[in-house]
């Protein structure tokens, strides 16, 4: 079910910062009372080798977010405790110190449930045990959403496991989309700012 | 629900080449029999402005696409009838004279619906008729399925309405899953061909 | 379930009409707010063949239904863009130029699904899919509505698609009904205006 | 539900011919054992002053349609022994004396029901009697099937109460339809057999 | 589901009379308002032999029953039109020209269907059709209905099909009942008035 | 719903004769095995007044139903025990002493249940007991019916409590049922054997 | 489901007296508004042998329930007319004469029912009657409730159809829960009025 | 529910013998293997003040019973462990000690549900702890059931908690049960061995 | 289901004390009212060995116990009656005189079957008596729960019906959880007062 | 619902070693195929403070263990590569440096949630995103179970989140219980080994 052109599920996650801060985010709302942009990205695991350049990627582009008033967040489904270790860990080591931006630890599944990414694979009964398992770990793809300021999602995509992300391409879109906003004029393929559309 | 890493549904749709013949393509199959990468991509409705962009696009960029062993596909809920009609159309006129590429035309939306990519809106229950009645009108959002050699969807995005596509980035991203393929590596952020992984 | 003798659906549906304005056009209200008869009259796809000549059969026989007070609607499931595209395609070309009576672009399908004329043929369950299937293009058969002054059907009838319809007979049938209504009378079978009942 | 593309329901009904004999009549079966076209009409109720009308002139017609291997089928609710009663009646006094095809006797209206062509409006669950009560006589509307050699429905229309058929309209619609079968083409609007398609 | 001892079911039901006039009657309403007795009794169709001989019969006896303050009513499921072209059939032609009592002509089986006197037996559910089928002809048995001024039922009966009824024995019923109205007694068997009860 | 013309309930049901033997019956293998036909009438309760007059009429007619070769079977909801009670007490105390036929003891409401002539009116779930209480003591109408050789039934019919019946019209209806069967013609109103049909 | 403890349910049932009254009687209220013990006893069935020396021994001790302020009264199905006809024949006849206490004659099994003490064995559904059928006689065990002043039953019996009851047990149980009324203790087994308890 | 005229639950239940042994007991099966008649008495509670009398009043009584080859057993919900207890206290501190009949520790209840003798009153439903709560202390009433030889039940009763039973009333029952069983007669009321029936 | 962390259940219970008196005790309010912590443990039956050196341990501790503010309450199926035997049974022959904390005697199961710990093992619909049977005794495991000032249960745990438990591990829990809500730390493996934590 | 008594489930669930290799870890077969016993251990989350002194305190007395052929298992819902990381991580960072037992890595929660152990609080459904929502972590209480040779659970207990465990008690709870499996002797309160039963 695609969530594009509607409003981002309206649900409150714990996040930590890079401060070791637990605390309570809400994407849609964090949208409209900043009146700014919101590219959130899933990665599927804390302390995986693919998923700490994402995360470094992000954070060395977030001042070309930041001019086009856009908020990164990051987020997996481990907790708070385990992002704060990881932040804690050096770049060398494999962890993603310096990553300024907050990270969801949506350890209880309320979001990534409501979006419907997670990798819960071939659900069986057990009669055993009288109960659903699952194959797959439990955790995310690598999806990505950018929400405007009024909570719509104006694009979701979703990575197989190996796939790392493009932040160029998502700054691209985020530049359209303004464009869009601005003008009341649609972007052709390709369209790119300065580019006569 | 998200088809990452699941097989492209095995659907058999109508479609339209640029000789005006009318005949069955099913995309899983496509990709299977000629052991290739399919790009699929769904555009709302023909004889518009911003999608005749995007297809002329993917028409500049085919043989970059062949080159990587990839089939390209167009997709649209109209009738065969009238992607024909638009092929015939001079690109002066709006129309999408050139493309080579076959157009799916999936007016019975069989494979839309699965995909769950159809902008029907609010749905009511008319007393009146004794229907449910739908806004929205019935057509596809912009959804790209990349589907491997295999079938298996690798990356699945939808841009809002007015968003054209990137047409480079589904080649980074048709690069980086080859790397994947050949090098059993990982791909990280940003990664591109020809760069240092 | 014949719809002669009942309400004719109260359902607005995207229209077209010859200058490129997209508009609500609900017949039942149509009919009742202009105090005219409506002659309704459906082909499969825009862009064939054989329709063009029902459209300008229609046309040119326009004087003499608007002498007869009764409104000339043509419609079918492909969207408005394809209409007005179809509107601007010359007659020599296929085209329907020329017309000057709206046409509705029941894409949604809201109206013809609920007078039952789709060609939606043989659902069927996929369970690799988990949806239901249909083959047939979901377009719609050769249906035509005779609706009265407060939206009373009077006639109706379907024509299987290679078939098309006799614009005189439609004529003769609306003259019928106005000498019912003016007189009281049934007007018994092969009835002409003129002569005698 | 519209028949036209389908077969014919597969329905034995009593009926009754110009000898007074009641025999079983399925229509289907009918047009493909004598690899003919059937032309079935069915009118409101014996006894009436506008159906006559109807049946004489099919009758006048008889000829016309056997020469284009067309059987012609009357029909209503009324028993096989009001047929009898009303085919003995002289035409001055409202009777059909001299009508020599048959005549469907529905009168526990098996077929009807499946046509879905009974008046049978306003269905209201009476508390007091614990059933369901109609208002309408339960009788056809003026209901009218083309059939071809295979059985399948090649047109059906339903006029109002009072309305008449017009016969040669049928005469032109099995000549296009003839035309069809022949030549592979499909008959454009108001077509007549002889003039230039 | 035996009636005696209940009221008789308050429904409407189109009637014909001598005159040609088609009107409204119910047969709870008609006792109680005219504060008389009805004889109710249903044939199973017109135009047939046997029934004939029971309605000269009814009307023979009918200013015994009128003596009686009794109002008889025919009923079968035949239409008001039907019930006046044999109203107006001669007797030696197998008419009931002479009949004065009103005819109910239960086409929509409203009534009968109430009474549960139909014979629609064998109902078959036909997959090809979607629908249920019966054999029988769906008209009534020869049922007999005896109501009283309150409008309760005081006798029913049914014979099969070729058995006539014996009018004399509704009389003695008639007088048993006004008898037991009377005096407060029972009616021993064989009672008669004018023998000791 | 109407016995007439379907085979009588195979059940059997416990019966007492005037011997004082109790022994199961079964009315529709009697009619058969015995190749005769059957006059079944209930009464409500053994024990009252008007019920012996109609027990003895019966008997005293006796001989007439054993010409026609008929059986003839009184039946209550009283217990066997009870039968023989009033077997043995005499006439002129109520009592039906020299009854020779054979009386069903329904005490289990079998086949009065299935005929629908109990008067178990009014039902209603009592919460307090958590059971369906009813009006109505529970016992059956008057109602009659005749049987034939083949266990068809031919007449049914039910008077109100206070009205006996008349043993006359069951032989006449008898004689006319036979005389159809002998003769394979109908019989007309009023029918009585040795008069002309 | 035990009724010991409990209230005895609330529910009236037609009486026979030896008057030949027939009247409502409700046990519960009986024992409230009289303020007396109840003693209400259920057999088979009227007219058979070993019953009545059960009526005749409890009307014998009569005045030994009276002296203990308890009303006795007996029950079966059988009818107020049977109960009456059985009250009128001499003992000497296997009757009941000289039985001055009510018998309830619950024919309709509204109170047996709630009481669960009817023999309906072996329940079956017959599928050529549409109905559940049932072995056995409808007619209740020998079933014994002791009510007290308010309603309450202290004991029930079931005795199997063949044994008759011990009046003299049924006197020795009212004293027992005399005593514990008025002195609030238990009594033990074998206690009896005037022994130590 | 009735269990006299039916056999007995076939039930294995934990019971306690005065050597302290634990063993499964079915009474079922304890009367037919023995050939036996068996009495068995349930009490609520041990170590309670009533119910020792009842035990010992059986166990004084077991010469009787055997003559009459009868078991007894006595019953209730207590644990083997606590009957051993009891049956090792002393008669003058409230024990049983001599008594030698078996006793069933029904704690799981198994057999007292089936019977329908426990006293679990006022179920409500704790919305708090999602359960359904009871009045009563999930203990059996006094309850005595009297099977035989082939397990059928030929006495059941239940007295109120404080109300001692009657032995030699059991004797009794025993005893003109025999003398059915013997004779072939049924036993009036107040029957006793050795009076004449 | 876990109750750590959530209020217990707040249903009140019978009880024992050591005097001999019946009364309702309710574990969550008595925690509340007193302000004080409950240790409350399951035992499977009175009168058996293993059991009673629970008792009497927790016996000997009651004092430590009640230096923590910590209220001590025992628990099992058995009846008050069966808890005030063995209270009254010297500790020599197995009993537990000298206990005076109170015993819940959960005889309904209200309590035990919220908290789930009745060995109610092997559910089996038996279709001969149409119940559920079980295998086990319905008594409980040894299960102890920790209880805090508000009613919050802070440790539950279940020993298999061998194993004897620690009480100096209970008081070693209550140490610890004092010393978490004291000092709103947390108390690390093997923590003991006086120990640095 | 205890698991004290039962098989542990049969779950193979993902695990990781010290090493840093992921695997496949069923605790049941772990039991059963090396004949040992198994004490398992959950607790919340990694990189937490109470946490580690309790995975500590367990590798401090895994030779205790050892002795008494148990194997140590610990686990959370965190994933297995968070899990090495905590084990690279050193002691006085709060790390598990050291810890040489498998943990398992219950990231999809199959165990978790048949155990019963989630801290899955307070569903509600969430109308706007049409999903259940949880309060809670959705992480594991500290909930440890002793398991035996034969996949027996004998011991199961939870503490509150900020107890931390008494490794101690855990190596009484398995010399306990050998104890009984070598003696066949229960173990009374408070045995510990060496001391006197």
């Amino acid at each position: 079910m695609a969530f594009v052109g509607k409003k981002f599920p309206n649900i409150a996650v714990n996040a930590m910062n890079e401060m070791g801060d637990t605390f309570k985010l809400n994407v849609l709302e964090e949208a409209k009372k900043n009146n700014k942009k919101v590219l959130l990205f899933w990665y599927p695991k804390d302390f995986t080798f693919v998923c700490p350049t994402e995360l470094h990627a992000f954070q060395e582009a977030l001042s070309e977010f930041e001019k086009r008033d856009t908020i990164v967040i990051g987020a997996s489904c481990d907790t708070a405790e385990v992002h704060f270790a990881w932040l804690n860990t050096e770049k060398d080591n494999g962890g993603i110190e310096g990553v300024t931006y907050p990270l969801l630890a949506d350890s209880n599944r309320n979001l990534a449930n409501v979006l419907g990414i997670l990798d819960l694979t071939n659900e069986t009964f057990d009669e055993e045990t009288n109960t659903y398992l699952y194959e797959g770990d439990n955790v995310t793809y690598r999806a990505t959403y950018l929400i405007d300021e009024e909570g719509t999602v104006f694009h979701e995509s979703i990575n197989h496991m190996p796939l790392g992300r493009n932040v160029n391409e998502y700054l691209r879109l985020i530049d359209a989309y303004t464009h869009v906003q601005k003008n009341g004029e649609v972007c052709p393929a390709n369209w790119e700012e300065g580019k006569t559309a």
